[in-house]
Formats: structure tokens, sequence, C-alpha cells
């Protein structure tokens, strides 16, 4: 059975990973009869409230809260290597621009959390199959941009966009139940909630999204 | 466009909503062209961390952690009432009998919270549908057990089956992806993670049960 690892940044759009991201993720690998492997950094995060919007001052571990997500079945990301997986996906949600690495604050400056960056680098040198929603593909252009000039979506918002064509990553508009292949970097990537305005919209491009990543490997 | 409730009990199976069933019964509404009206009590819950199952001592409230399956969009379900709503369902996880209801502490001897008896017993005097998943029915039993002797599943584990008999509620087995309709109450349920060991047969579970739910509106 091919492993797919699905790396999650907390549990919540505004903390964490997107839930309903996150949930068609893992629905749409086990529909392709795959495993799907969770896993997530050992870093905190900085709690939201998500009925203000609001940052309480709170502090919650993102293994533990990812774990809501994954039932439990969740491991240390320092603990995963790219020679067990088939394939690697991240759900959006702020978590991945704030918890794996600090795009939403620094932009093209981003620094990348040091086991996050060397599982997806160890990835691209395998050149194992890449998929990333939402504002995750900033986070993927943070860390190959340089090295491979990926093309990547985000949908279709520029300021986002301009950040990533900084890294040396080139973005391309998408509309939301689509995906953009970059075929060289074996790089899948799909709009999800930054354009989506429906749930259905959302399962709907990350099924197409997830497929087409499991069908590079 | 018709209006579903969806009551939610907090994020995360061991202490709140069950999360996958909670976004699969908003998707299933979603694609059923209706919409989800989210709402929970004000109570709070025990953490417990999802990679030890052990309770933390900390406690959350149940509507800011409702919210991170909402994205926000959730009410108080003291403000909602039975005249606004066309049918309500209720995903499981362990919060549906420990936040909703105390029913994984008391069993059939559960007293139920004030505004979630007050709004259930709102929908089955008016004759508007019902539905349940994972360990909900118990909660549906605790309040329409005495006075509907509704019919209900969660799935065939024995223990709860027999407590739920004690309500005066009817267990009925049920597989994992198909459901329980109780016409005379308008009233359907479905096992969803009380039996399901794939994430798909979840998915399948709860899209049966809501269309359903819908169809009886």
């Amino acid at each position: 059975m091919k492993k797919i690892g699905v790396v999650l940044s907390g549990c919540g759009v505004y903390d964490g990973s997107e839930i309903h991201e996150a949930v068609f993720t893992l629905l749409a690998i086990d529909r392709q009869g795959c495993e799907a492997v969770c896993m997530a950094p050992q870093v905190e995060l900085s709690v939201v409230n998500h009925l203000t919007t609001q940052e309480t001052g709170e502090k919650r571990g993102v293994i533990e809260e990812s774990a809501r997500i994954a039932r439990g079945k969740i491991r240390d990301i320092k603990e995963v290597t790219a020679t067990e997986l088939d394939a690697i996906i991240f759900p959006g949600g702020f978590g991945a621009a704030k918890n794996l690495c600090d795009f939403a604050m620094k932009g093209s400056a981003a620094s990348v959390n040091t086991e996050v960056a060397r599982l997806l680098k160890e990835m691209a040198a395998a050149k194992k199959p890449i998929g990333a929603v939402c504002i995750a593909p900033a986070l993927i252009a943070a860390v190959l941009g340089r090295d491979y000039s990926p093309t990547v979506t985000i949908g279709t918002d520029d300021g986002t966009a301009a950040e990533i064509n900084k890294t040396g990553a080139v973005h391309q508009s998408c509309p939301v139940t689509e995906f953009v292949v970059d075929r060289k970097n074996k790089l899948v990537t799909s709009p999800a909630y930054m354009l989506a305005t429906r749930i259905s919209e959302v399962a709907d491009g990350i099924d197409n999204c997830v497929k087409e990543v499991i069908s590079l490997i």
C-alpha cells in the first residue's frame, strides 16, 4: 500500500491546519487505496479564538492539536524520512504559514521549520510527488523556490503570488476546483479555501489534487 | 434554501465532536443544496490530549472549540429555535456524550444540557427530521426515549445498546455505511466511527444518513 505523508500544523484554520482541507486530504488518500502517514513538527502555536479571530495569548502543542484531526495517529516529523513515503501532501490553514514556516509574517523572506524543510528537500531530491493546497504552496516555494523554480498556485491572490514569485517559484492562477501540475518537479497545488466559498468546492478541489499527486508516484 | 442545524460539542473525538464526522455532515448538507446552521452550548469541556487519550486538567469553551470546525460561523444553541430549522443533525465524538449530556458517565440515567434537550424536544414536537451518528443517538434516546420510543442505532455495541434500551428507545443493529430510519419519529441514525475502520466508510455512512434526513423534510 502506497504511503502518503500528510503534514499537519495544528487544528483550526486561524492557528493550525484548515480542518476541512485536512479531512478531505485524508479521505481522498483512503479512497485511492493508499495509507495516510500524519505528522507534525514539535513546536507551539499561538491560539486564536475562532469565534473572534483574535489571539488569546495561550500556547498549544502543534502535534497534540494536530492529533485531533488524525484521531491520535500522528508522528513527530523529525522521525520521518522520504525513504518511507511515496508522496507527501500539505493541507492549508494559517498554521502552514505560521507554524511550519513564518511566511504569514515575512513573505518571501520566510524561514522554515528545520525538519519540515529537511523532509521537503528529501522528497524533491528523490523525485517523489508533493501536493500542497490553499496557502501551503507558499511553504513549498520558500523551501524549493531557489533550487527548483517550481510552478505553484494559491489561486488568484496577487499579493501572495508576488511574494511567491520572489522566492524563485512561479505563481500561476487557478480556479478553485482545479489544480496546477509542475510535471518536472512532480508538484501539484490547488487553491482550496484561498478561493472556495463552499465546502463542496474544497472537497472537489482536494480530491482532484490528491488523485493527481498519487498518479505521479 | 433548507436550513439544517448541526449541533457540535467541541473539536476532537475524545473531548468534543468527532472531526471527520462533523466535516462530512457539513459537506453532505452543502452537496444537497442546503445550508448548515452550526451551533453548540455555552459549556466547558475537559481537555483530552489526543496523543495520549489522557485528560490534561485544562478546560476549554465548547462553542470556541466547535468554531474551529465551523470556521467561525457558529451560534449559541440557546438562541436557536425549531421554527428556523428544517432538520437537525448531531455528529458524534465523546463530546456528544460528555458535553451535550453525561451519557458517557451515567448511561441511561444521563441528564442532558437544558438547551440541547429543549431544541431536540421542539424539533420532535414539530415533526421535523432529526439525524444522529456514532454515539449521538444515545443523546437522542436520553431526551426522547420515554415519550417517543424512538428506534435508533449506534452500530452493534451491546453495552451501549442496553443503556439505550433502558431509556425507552429501541436499539437496532446496523452496518457502518447504512442507517436506521424511524419513519414515525422522522429519526435517522448511523454508526460512523462506532464501527468504521476507514475514513471512507464514515464519509459514505454520513452522506447516506444526511441525504435521508433531508429527504424526510
